[in-house]
């Protein structure tokens, strides 16, 4: 147990120090950023590169919203969850720490500003939606989003599906998620992720946390009813 | 059966959910935006995930071009065909009608215009092709695009390519077509696709939707008939 | 042998329409065109897709240099090279011209100037290198990548790498190579390629022609005898 | 044991041509320029084909920090550590080399400035950080990410995670770590890439050298010491 734990510890640091990393370091510098593209690889990538490393350790969930959803999927032990939930969120916010301490290295060039953590790559919706996207359109899109994420995480790791590819298809399944929303609420679908950079924000991100919590959790469960009822086609 | 057309209808509504999602959400957002690049690599994955998720219920159409090529590549059975059409369009409806939902939740600005469809994303040619191509270059570039979709597909699923990796060959195939397209037809090769969110365009798309059908079905066959007489090595 | 050569016709039909297509059609569209990194990513995903595709028929090569290489390195029998460079040259033709009628399909807007072909992805150097570069850096450049995509692609299908994967690592090679280099030549290593489209191309490209025929065979000779001399683990 | 050092020299020649080539010659390209995405994936790319291409002769290193950290983890004898770390020093040299006659191949035009190195993709603290990150930002940040590279590589080359994945996380996981840490180093976690090209910078990249020695031999040393006492599911 102690192992998996470690895994998940690890596996969620990585997501939030990549993913959330290069948001704050990389997307928006001048010419030459890497955008929400790069932004949208990287945090495909943290999945991708650990669910190899170390899914065979503890399934590689990195993500209280996908414990939540295996765990309806009958793919993972309810008494577990509580555990993973832990190891996640203290993986997440370990990151966040560390990120925070980089990010603020920039040595102060005389007469400019000082460094400022602004939203420091966390979630919102309205005044703190990117693209200014109010609260149900982040509901709706974090719900389908999470959804689709857990047929995609069941499907993939199903006995019928091709062994060994599952991490592609899930990390890049992370990319694509991010493609699409992060002008709607930064894209969490990840509660974990939310809850680690929402302290660091100088913005109101910590009063909107409820909603990163809420509605992936919720979309998973419906993503694995879903694959229940209507998809598996496991006997 | 009824696993099968409820893989094709979450299939297709991802598709469009996270290809057309990522295009109307994210492609032109202010100088981070994810343009054609971002939109050609969320169509991608958007097939390349679902693939691994759920082609092994369905096959992974996710397209009626594709079902019509199969059939006629001998690979998929007549009888199976509308029903597969009828999952595809409706859930690529389904996609775009929750999309329009999100893209229109955008909190009102005072002074700012409301929030239109316009395009959403919809395929054309003439005045609706992105970058001005008439018709007929619309119709070959589609033809020959799906042409080449199918011989991808029918290819890497054959018994003689490597097991397991189709899923990843059609998908990026998906994502060039996309990196090739877009300024002339905004990238079909899939009827339901375009019928999904032409009714909700504000422009014209309603209209042009004929050749989006009959160029994606056409391409597809000569793609399946190239692949029959010159290529496959089935035996 | 006509299924070989049908693969080896298709496979550069599809190389020089999806690489030289984005970069005609695509890369440079006004604000969300793809850039040289759309092109690079186009070019790889030409080779990934059709090598999984049609790879297992005629062996993928799609690129005179790569037959010459293969039968350097005693992968492919001298007596087909000849056949095959036939097949990728006539394929490639065969892609520019379909692809010149669909780039030369722009409605005319009143006032503005016709469309003219320009470059039309053409290879160069000197006045016609993206980025000045003289000739002996092209020939530099384009023999180092061959020679590295050689021994790319006579490692990754040798018989101890992982059986399967290759198809990627060549693929991705391809984009990796035009990340680098397309300032510099656009990029060949491939005389098909640079034959194809030469002959569209309104500046003096014909007149280099030379050199993107001469630099790849040198460089997939040296990178075959590098493999064979330096590498092969194969016994 | 002279086609283990061939292959590490070959790999680290073709991760700086190909990492630092894309940067010194694409990424700044006007208006189509690469960009940190586009340099961020050509150096995960290196990586991807030639562990694929040379990785079952030589284990694929290609980087004298990672050949550091699996001798920690048990995977790597310690006596071929100098003879490692002399081919990975002396192949990434000869890249730089030849990157260098290649890049200074720019035809004069008259009038405009000769081409001069500037900083030749090196990596740098404080002045010579992209970003302008002081020498404990980057300290921190180089510590990091090779310590989560090493677990990515050491989890997913163990016994029980899906074979022949290994040179995707591990070459993708390159593509993040430089999607997260270009604007603050420029990234290393290679000191044989940040030798390679120090040498030719005209900045004081050549005085900075000790940091990308030091950080990332740290850091794989404390990510093997992780992976062996917190990960490792090898019984």
């Amino acid at each position: 147990m102690i192992k998996k734990l470690s895994a998940e510890f690890f596996g969620t640091f990585w997501l939030v120090f990549g993913g959330c990393g290069s948001a704050v370091l990389a997307a928006g510098f001048p010419e030459l950023g890497i955008g929400f593209v790069g932004v949208s690889i990287a945090f495909g990538l943290t999945v991708l590169t650990m669910a190899y490393a170390v899914g065979h350790i503890s399934g590689g969930h990195f993500n209280p919203a996908v414990s939540l959803g295996l765990a309806f999927g009958g793919r993972f032990g309810w008494g577990e969850l509580l555990p993973y939930w832990a190891a996640q969120v203290i993986g997440g916010f370990a990151a966040a720490l560390i990120l925070f301490l980089i990010a603020s290295g920039v040595v102060p060039v005389e007469g400019a500003p000082a460094w400022s953590p602004g939203g420091f790559a966390s979630n919102g919706y309205g005044d703190l939606s990117p693209g200014g996207y109010g609260m149900l359109a982040a509901l709706l899109v974090e719900i389908v989003l999470t959804a689709a994420f857990l047929i995609i995480i069941l499907g993939s790791t199903s006995a019928r599906a091709p062994a060994g590819f599952a991490p592609i298809a899930i990390g890049l399944g992370l990319t694509l998620i991010h493609l699409v929303s992060i002008p709607v609420t930064n894209t969490s679908v990840n509660p974990a992720r939310s809850t680690a950079v929402a302290v660091f924000a100088e913005t109101g991100a910590v009063g909107q946390l409820w909603l990163f919590w809420v509605a992936p959790l919720i979309g998973a469960a419906i993503g694995a009813l879903i694959w229940k009822a209507l998809l598996s086609d496991e006997g």
